[in-house]
């Protein structure tokens, strides 16, 4: 037996969770929103509905659009969403290890070392 | 914003969470898995299969039934069941704490206090 969760950001409904994770490492990774979108086997617009309203709820951008140049333009992440990705990403290793020592704790039997 | 989150205990797949510990809790508080089950807007079926699933996958009984008897029967937690409930709230208590301090640690403006 083992523990398993999901855990996301909330605040009248969800603003942040796995998904939009997975998706802003997409976007980061390859630099488009259109890549990214497709990696995950989402329409482009259904990923760039899920952003918007993350920003909308969040009140900052978390990804830019940079149009046209050589490369053809392409999407960044702001500064904004570095740092925001670096707390939650923080926050969701912290969350992990949290559980499975609450877990291990309670569920595991100790062996060798008496239970407390 | 807050955190918010679900957990459960799993062994390929769902074995323990919150719907089946309350309707552990409605037994133990009506001693009839027939009245927990309608205080739970569950059909009786249900309830009992929610109920003999989860004895399968723990692989030991939760609830005994007392038939007959003046009162008419009834059921209540097994004494493995009440130690299994103890750890499953000790347990559930503790992850909502780590949680919200680990998500206050990310995501809350400090005031006052530093960061760290």
């Amino acid at each position: 037996m083992k523990v398993a969760y999901k855990v996301w950001l909330e605040n009248d409904g969800k603003v942040f969770g796995e998904g939009p994770y997975q998706l802003l490492k997409e976007i980061e990774k390859t630099g488009s929103l259109h890549q990214a979108a497709m990696v995950l086997g989402m329409s482009y617009r259904k990923a760039w509905l899920v952003l918007h309203g993350i920003e909308e709820r969040l009140g900052f951008a978390l990804v830019e659009r940079k149009v046209g140049g050589i490369a053809g333009g392409g999407s960044t992440i702001t500064e904004a969403g570095q740092s925001f990705l670096k707390h939650y990403e923080a926050f969701r290793f912290e969350v992990k290890g949290a559980l499975e020592s609450i877990y291990a704790r309670h569920f595991e039997p100790s062996e060798g070392s008496p239970k407390q």
